[in-house]
């Protein structure tokens, strides 16, 4: 405990009870669902309203302490080690749900509201919130991070779908960004600047988001190929015409194979692409019949998956790869890539990758959300192991520098937080100053999530 | 001319006679398209490339001389005026589509290129840039400004489409942002921070889109209404549904026979929707029978413009509808206004805004991007008239005010510039204070479009 007791009690006076240094609740919120080393916070705090983050975080600033906000631990970058130990601010007591516009299609929650109860509660209205990064993330967490997902291709990231902000800045003050309307341009765009600053530039505690109404009509269907190219082929082409998908995912054999065994699934062992389709019957349907014309030019299959409950296992068994990964080699930890480049670029990518990957001899199944050019070698690696972790690191570098070398970026959706600050500076050796002022002007103390990101 | 001569003779090594500082070019370069009275910089540079324009910047960082970019001026909110004199960096010898890549459905261009130079190059080939703000403006002005229009309700504003820039900062450092991946989670989202800034945190001078396939079907409709109110309804039920249409625009009578006037066009006296859908021809199909039953369910008439000359007339109409409404009085001037409210609002916020108009007895026709609750009464008035004047700044406030209590903004898509400094503190009271931290970060010596937007 290396907290002031003068600063705990001011906590307390905040927050009652609602605080504890007990070590397993201390491990937990700073170790994310990655490889990172839990970075325990001193303190974790459970504040209930954007006045009470505001109340801690004005202590903490007066006394030099450092902040770290924390969701639901969804986060694969280490983004929520506390390096610097300081006052894990938790915020899954701010879950409320605070309003909901059926006719603007919008709605304003708390920081802590997952998107999965968000969901529940949107659905039987005939609504939903689509970002979907496949963990089971707060709002206020994708907000930070500037989640995307499965179905980023037709609906956008979260910077797309996030309206307005309410943020905890470094000194305590509230400030909210956006407001309601579909477009605004009110100055600088506040709200897209802390949408995917992971919690550096400010503590984000409710979120108005843009809502969507659920599809007249979904389908989807699985497609395997030969190899990961023809996959890719099809996606690059329904790309180039703008075919509106709502998911386009790619998994390899070794990934299919995982999933098979861990959701009990009998999927061919191939190259697969999940699709679904979602809109009006007349449009969901004339968009399904160009994409499976792609397919079989391609020399895919094309299988509908039918009825409701084999979609929601497919999505499911999907949205789980990750665990499946980890499951094939128990005890071990998982290290996903994360390198995004211009989609003509996509097949060179992957089978550079794969190649390299055969020659270190890693195990690394892959999961892509290919319309955008996104993909993940997810490294399965014993925790033990110091020369599997080196080998991983010394390939995941080389296929960052590819990707860079075509425009790509080192992260597509997953951040930088503590593990890419290296390859940031590499592919922003300008603009990271520009953020560094930033980040100086908003956080002159550095208590923010302090070295993260910049 | 204010400037000093060795500040000229610096600019003169770096462009050799490429700047003017004659009465007329200074002139035209201090004034938009609205009523704003002209503020002209005391010399207008044409640079060819980023290098030129950073080493401008660096000699005014160096002497304290303000910068204020030049694209079209298309602007509308006196964002080009020199409120301080200085140097005007026109960049309209920047006008290289430097880079197209057909297969990734992305290109770089120059900041001085226009939409319609990079259209006409891109429509042979397929493609299409499609944000379309009416204006022929250039697309590092519509960065800058982050401009929408017409197909934002299909394709999304500035901010959706530029995936990266080049920037030059206050000091002459050059700074390129984003890069080609269709999504990035690398840091700040600086990327969003410059579009819409105005001029005022940097100079754009190359901007790397988004682009898109011309759709294999396009269909045009136009649709009468009694009243408003019932195209309100349509647009809202559009949104609700999520129908993607690709343009919905609305227009009240006045607007109408101003158009019909101007271009020589019969359409009916009412309010009117030009609807336009896109995309593979079953989607298309199944979009509109599904518009038309709304229309039809609201009262309205639905009747297609089917051969392409005939669309293509109806957009140009629509385009030059601003001009057409100025045309209605000879000699006078334009102020477009620009609220934008959640959609629910907009029926209200144009009835109250019209009833409120009459009884003040100014002319203001209506157009109305309505997907997005987007809606510019243009006030048209006598150039000497001082109280026509201040009764629609206090039309426009209250129009405003109400906009603000209903989660709306005081610009949709115009921006701040020099004429709503004010709404922007009523709108963001602490944002504006994060915004102006922001700005002393990286322009400590406001020498960028001092003056506008905070």
């Amino acid at each position: 405990m290396a907290l002031a007791g003068a600063v705990l009690d001011e906590i307390t006076a905040v927050v009652g009870d609602r605080w504890t240094s007990t070590p397993t609740e201390l491990d937990r919120h700073g170790q994310d669902e990655s490889w990172h080393h839990p970075l325990p916070p001193d303190v974790v705090v459970y504040p209930r309203s954007t006045q009470e983050v505001a109340t801690i975080v004005t202590v903490c600033h007066r006394t030099g302490v450092p902040v770290v906000p924390y969701g639901a631990g969804t986060s694969l970058e280490g983004g929520i080690g506390a390096e610097q130990g300081g006052v894990c601010i938790d915020l899954s007591q701010m879950n409320d749900i605070s309003r909901v516009s059926i006719d603007d299609l919008d709605a304003t929650v708390q920081a802590g509201v997952t998107r999965h109860q968000l969901n529940e509660y949107l659905n039987p209205q005939g609504n939903m919130f689509p970002v979907d990064p496949g963990a089971h993330a707060t709002i206020g967490g994708m907000a930070a991070t500037g989640a995307s997902g499965t179905t980023t291709v037709r609906y956008g990231a979260m910077p797309h779908n996030v309206l307005g902000l309410t943020v905890v800045m470094a000194d305590g003050r509230i400030v909210r960004t956006g407001g309601r309307a579909r477009k605004t341009s009110a100055g600088y765009d506040l709200t897209r600047l802390f949408v995917g600053s992971e919690g550096t530039l400010g503590i984000i505690t409710e979120v108005t988001l843009r809502l969507w109404p659920i599809p007249e009509a979904i389908a989807v269907a699985t497609c395997t190929f030969l190899d990961v190219d023809g996959a890719v082929e099809v996606a690059m082409a329904v790309t180039q015409l703008a075919l509106p998908v709502a998911r386009m995912e790619l998994l390899d054999k070794a990934a299919i194979e995982a999933v098979n065994k861990f959701d009990g699934m009998a999927l061919p062992i191939a190259a697969t692409l999940f699709l679904e389709f979602q809109g009006i019957h007349g449009a969901v349907d004339a968009c399904a019949h160009e994409v499976r014309r792609l397919v079989t030019d391609a020399g895919g299959t094309f299988e509908w998956a039918t009825d409701a409950e084999d979609r929601t296992r497919l999505w499911h068994a999907r949205h789980r790869a990750y665990w499946a990964m980890l499951a094939m080699r128990p005890g071990a930890k998982g290290w996903p890539t994360d390198v995004c480049v211009p989609i003509s670029h996509l097949a060179e990518a992957i089978r550079l990758a794969s190649l390299d990957l055969a020659e270190v001899g890693l195990y690394a199944p892959l999961v892509g959300h290919v319309g955008d050019g996104n993909f993940h070698l997810c490294y399965v690696l014993d925790a033990d192991d110091a020369e599997q972790f080196a080998a991983a690191e010394a390939h995941y570098e080389r296929m960052i520098d590819r990707a860079l070398a075509v425009g790509g970026t080192c992260t597509g959706e997953h951040g930088i937080g503590a593990g890419k600050r290296a390859f940031l500076e590499r592919e922003h050796p300008e603009g990271i100053e520009v953020m560094r002022l930033i980040k100086a002007a908003l956080d002159p103390l550095n208590i923010l999530n302090p070295g993260k990101v910049v």
